[in-house]
Order: C-alpha cells, then sequence, then structure tokens
C-alpha cells in the first residue's frame, strides 16, 4: 500500500535522484552502444539491444532468445564473496524477468587470486540457483587479478510477449511493483533483500508474474529496478522510449514505515529493490496488470503517467519539480527521438 | 603439410606440456563444477555442460542454444587493450564453432577507470564483430577497478548435429585442423595469430566447415585448442571423455619451417593458435573431415589415435612418452569414469 508523507521537500528529492552515483554509473553505456552501432546493426536477428534489460534475439520459430550480462561491483565481493554470488544470479534473473521470458541458464567468469573467495562466490551462486531454479552451466575462472564477478543469462519467450524498454507511450500509466517483504541489504544502506528468507516456490511463484504480464501483453513496456534507483530506472525507461512521465512520490509502493521506520520516500527513491519492477500500461489494463503481479506476492500501484514532453517531473497535488529534461540531460543517453 | 623432425626430445616435451602454465590453470574449474554440481543437475534442459566448450540448453524444437563465456587476461589487457577487445571474440567464436554451432550474438562485462582503456577495447572488439559477423548486443561497464574483459556469447545448433567434448572413442583417429596462415602473436610469445589479415569472407567460410563437420557427424568429438596448446587441449578432451591418446607429435599440422623458423615443435606444442581444433572421427570418416576443414581454409591431418588406458602419450616410431595419465593427473578433474 502506497504510503502517504506531505512533507517531502520536492526540489530536494529531484536533485538527490539526479545526481545520485547509481544513476551517473549508466553514463558509459551510450558510448559503448555508440561504438558498436555500425557493425551490431549489420548482423544477426537482434530485435532489441543496447537499452534494454536483454537482448532479444529472434531464432526464426516465433520464439527469441534473451541474453544479458552483468558485473557485480568488486567493493561487494571485498565486502561479502557471498553476498556477491548469490546477488549475481538474483540481477541476472530480474533482466530476464523485465522482458517477460523465462530464464534457461547462465554462465561466469570469476577473477580472484585466493580460494576461499571463489568458494564463497560459488556458494553464494548456489545458494541464488537454488532459489530461482536456473542453472549455472559453464564459465570461465582466472586465478589472478582483482577480485571480480561477471554473469551472463539467458532466456526465451515468444517474440510477440516480450516486453521491451523503448515502447512506453504518452497516456500510459506508471506502475511500480515491488517486493515489500524485505529488508535493507546488509552490505550496503541503498539494497533493499527481500528473496533470501522466501522458500524456491515464493520466488519461482512471484517470478512467474512478469511472464504472465507478456503473455497476456497487459504492459506497454518495463524494466527491472536497478542501481539508479525507482525513478531513475523509470528514467532510463522514458530515455530509451523518447517519451516523459509525471510521478507522484507517495503513491510509489513502498515498505511500511512501522517495520522500516529509517527508509523514507527520500531514502526509498535511492534503493535498489531485490525484486522490483517499473511497467507502463493502458489505463484499460492496469487493474490486471497490478492484480497478476499482486497474486504473484508483489505490491503494485499506479503512481504516475506517461507524457510527450520528454520531462520526468515529480509532484505532490501542489506543486512539481523536473528530475531528468531529455532535452538535456543524459542517464545512458540511448535516446530515441 | 606435417612438418619431420627426428630430434625431438619426448620426456622433455612430455614435461614441458604437463607443466606449462597455459595447463596448470585450468585447474580451477572441477571445484567450481563440483559445487555447482547438485544444483546443475536439478534445473533446465542441459546436456551438456561442464567440460565442454559451450553448453548446450535444449529448448524443445530440435534446436540447442549453446551458451559459452571468456575472461580475458588482465596482464593482456594491460599490454594492448585492442588486441584483448579483438582476442575476446575470437576466443568466443571458437567455444562455438567447436561445437558444431552457428554463433548468434556475445554481451561483455568490461571494466577499467580510464575510458581510452573502454574505448581501445570496444575498437578490438567491433573490429572482430566485422570479421566475424557476429554482434555484440548488450553487456555492463564498470567505470571502476581494476582493468578486466568477460564475454559471453551464444549460438545455435540442431541437437543432434553439435560436437561434444566428452563423447570421443577407443580406436578413433585424432585430427588436428588449423589455420597456419599466420605467425606469431604480437603480446605473446605463446600466441599464434592468424585471422587479423585475413576478409571477413574468408574467416567466415573457414568457420563453416566446424558447422559442415557438425551437420554430416564426422566428428565423435571436438575441441578448440586454447591456451594448454594443442596437446594440452587435448588432454582436456580425452579426460572429459575417459580415453586415452597416442601422439606422433611430428604430424602435428604446424606453421612451415621456412617462414616461422623460429616455432620448433617444442614451441608449437605449447601455443595456442587463433584458429585451431582437435577432432576425433571414426577411421573411415577422416578422409572427409580433413577434407571439409582444408576447403575451409584449415590444414588438417591425422596424428594419432584414441586409445582405451586413460593415457595421453606421444611417440615417434622408436619411443613414447606419457603427458598425462589420468589414473593420476589432472587437467580440469572433469573426468568420465
Amino acid at each position: 500500500m502506497p504510503n502517504s508523507d506531505s512533507s517531502i521537500d520536492l526540489q530536494k528529492l529531484a536533485e538527490s535522484i539526479k545526481t545520485f552515483d547509481g544513476t551517473s554509473r549508466k553514463g558509459p553505456i551510450a558510448s559503448v552502444s555508440e561504438i558498436f552501432k555500425d557493425v551490431a546493426d549489420a548482423y544477426g536477428g537482434c530485435i532489441a539491444d543496447f537499452g534494454d534489460d536483454a537482448a532479444a534475439i529472434d531464432i526464426g520459430n516465433g520464439d527469441v532468445i534473451l541474453f544479458a550480462a552483468d558485473g557485480i561491483w568488486g567493493r561487494l565481493i571485498e565486502k561479502s564473496p557471498w553476498w556477491a554470488g548469490f546477488t549475481s544470479v538474483i540481477v541476472n534473473v530480474n533482466d530476464i524477468a523485465a522482458m517477460g521470458g523465462r530464464p534457461l541458464a547462465m554462465v561466469d567468469v570469476v577473477s580472484s587470486t585466493d580460494s576461499e573467495t571463489f568458494k564463497e562466490i560459488f556458494k553464494g551462486m548456489a545458494e541464488g540457483i537454488k532459489k530461482f531454479g536456473v542453472p549455472v552451466v559453464g564459465g570461465h575462472t582466472h586465478p589472478e587479478g582483482e577480485k571480480s564477478l561477471s554473469v551472463a543469462i539467458i532466456g526465451i519467450a515468444k517474440k510477440e510477449h516480450i516486453i521491451r524498454s523503448d515502447s512506453a507511450k504518452p497516456g500510459d500509466v506508471v506502475i511500480y511493483a515491488i517486493d515489500l517483504d524485505g529488508r535493507t541489504g546488509p552490505n550496503s544502506p541503498y539494497s533493499f533483500e527481500s528473496v533470501s528468507a522466501k522458500t524456491p516456490e515464493e520466488i519461482r511463484k512471484m517470478y512467474e508474474a512478469p511472464q504472465i504480464i507478456g503473455q497476456r501483453q497487459l504492459a506497454t513496456a518495463g524494466k527491472d529496478i536497478s542501481n539508479p534507483g525507482v525513478i531513475g530506472t523509470l528514467g532510463m525507461l522514458c530515455e530509451t522510449s523518447g517519451v516523459g512521465a509525471q510521478i507522484r512520490p507517495a503513491d510509489i509502493v513502498r515498505p511500511k514505515s512501522s517495520e522500516n521506520s529509517e527508509i523514507t520516500i527520500e531514502k526509498w527513491c535511492l534503493m535498489h529493490p531485490g525484486t522490483g519492477f517499473v511497467w507502463t500500461a493502458k489505463p484499460e489494463n492496469a487493474e490486471e496488470c497490478i492484480r497478476v503481479l499482486e497474486e504473484g506476492g508483489m505490491t503494485a500501484a499506479v503512481c504516475g503517467e506517461m507524457t510527450a514532453d520528454r520531462k520526468v517531473t515529480i509532484e505532490d497535488g501542489n506543486e512539481t519539480a523536473v528530475v531528468f529534461d531529455f532535452e538535456k540531460d543524459k542517464i545512458t543517453g540511448i535516446q530515441k527521438i
């Protein structure tokens, strides 16, 4: 249930989201996609790539293979190799879920000079594999170099069922769906962890919901919430879709204040929930979309609308503040104009 | 054409292959596969995984998705980020080729604190993409940490056409097929680079040959030659297949001594050719297998036979020396018994 809070300083909140480290880290993506653009366009049946959570490769029989990779910050591996391994599974599965796909398998590349780190990373990954039911089927280990962990994942979906990031339209509603049954993560004040205490059955039921959204074509676009947080992630979706959004922060689903008293709206907007998605939907599909997500175990609610003006603004009924203005701001820099 | 050289010290050669850094680096693979074994077996339609060049995931329509990952040694990125990027494409494409598959797409995870390194890595990858016609469709960049580069690749093949590493049988012949039209790589005395001067058409024709081998079921097993070199890589194939091999080093295809006078048999056995494969085949299929590979532009020849004794030995007609004895030695430690 959304909490109401009338004392938000909108200008300050807008500024903190825009300048947040988790958002500014997304900067290099545009220069990468620029270098690959001329060569990438020439080959293959790729129907979604940079700017989306996973690339979608048309294999010609009505199915697409979804393909994504994520690296884990070196500082998280230093703090806890087990959590780094466990988290690497979550973030990869989320990339496939956000596209409405079913995850199939993962591969990893791990570097470390000490065997204890390898062991802890792999134990964390093994726990993630058990929880999510997605196997690690291969990879590469480097017995030298600074600690690093990269994981890639593949998934599958029907071509007409995938949920892209670049297809939101003005007039769509914005729905956040987050598993609120969690707590601030043990290794970062900006992470919110909700899966480690759940059973594999609960987790798999929860992750079937986005597949149902895709199969029933209930969303016009979607993205899993990552380092930029709830509004920063929506910003990336707006940027690639070439549209804007007007959001009521008080209506963004967040943990009940009684149980997580330290999580203010301001802080929540910068947090990275373990299981959280932002969807856009035609207004007439919003109710069914929310029902499917809540039946899976997430909390979901409409908190705003997509607009034509390529600005992400936040409002409280009295005033508004601009978070991103894509006429001049960039998150990933990948724009559809 | 194989060169003849009667002055090989077999014992010394056997020892140098066995103790080679490129071979001993493969050690951690077994402990990885051990940790994942109980969880990996439980899920998914994976029909080949650890110990193979790529995992093969059955998607149920007669096709399998091939999935592999490779990391590039940090020291190569330090020496030349461009070559690291270029090489990352080659090693990944080789993993799919070794399975008889057609590569579809790659994703990458790259770390560096300086934008010049990013740019050079991506330029090298872009050149590889052009040469091999396989796009990079996504990934993740870390603007912090030690320089690292991980790339994952997917490919596709018919289920009955894939060439595994664990299916060689005693009595099969051993065929090496290597593109000898190259030179010692610019960044390591143990690399032999042959693709940078070739046209995309030449490269794609060469890489169609393993797909034809798969489609005509000409090989019983196969592997791309990697860091352990020609005999070390065969050792890995023997280890996972639970068999042995007897090899005549003088019959292993290698560069003509007039053009590459510094490449002795001893050195060649430790080198990592950019494009090189070891195949095993039923004796009656050897001729056609070699013809297909040579039509693609590689040089190929039979140089030994698979045996039942789980030892890899080298011989020159007079004496023999044991390189690996899998009753007590391990390369990856992944054994089929």
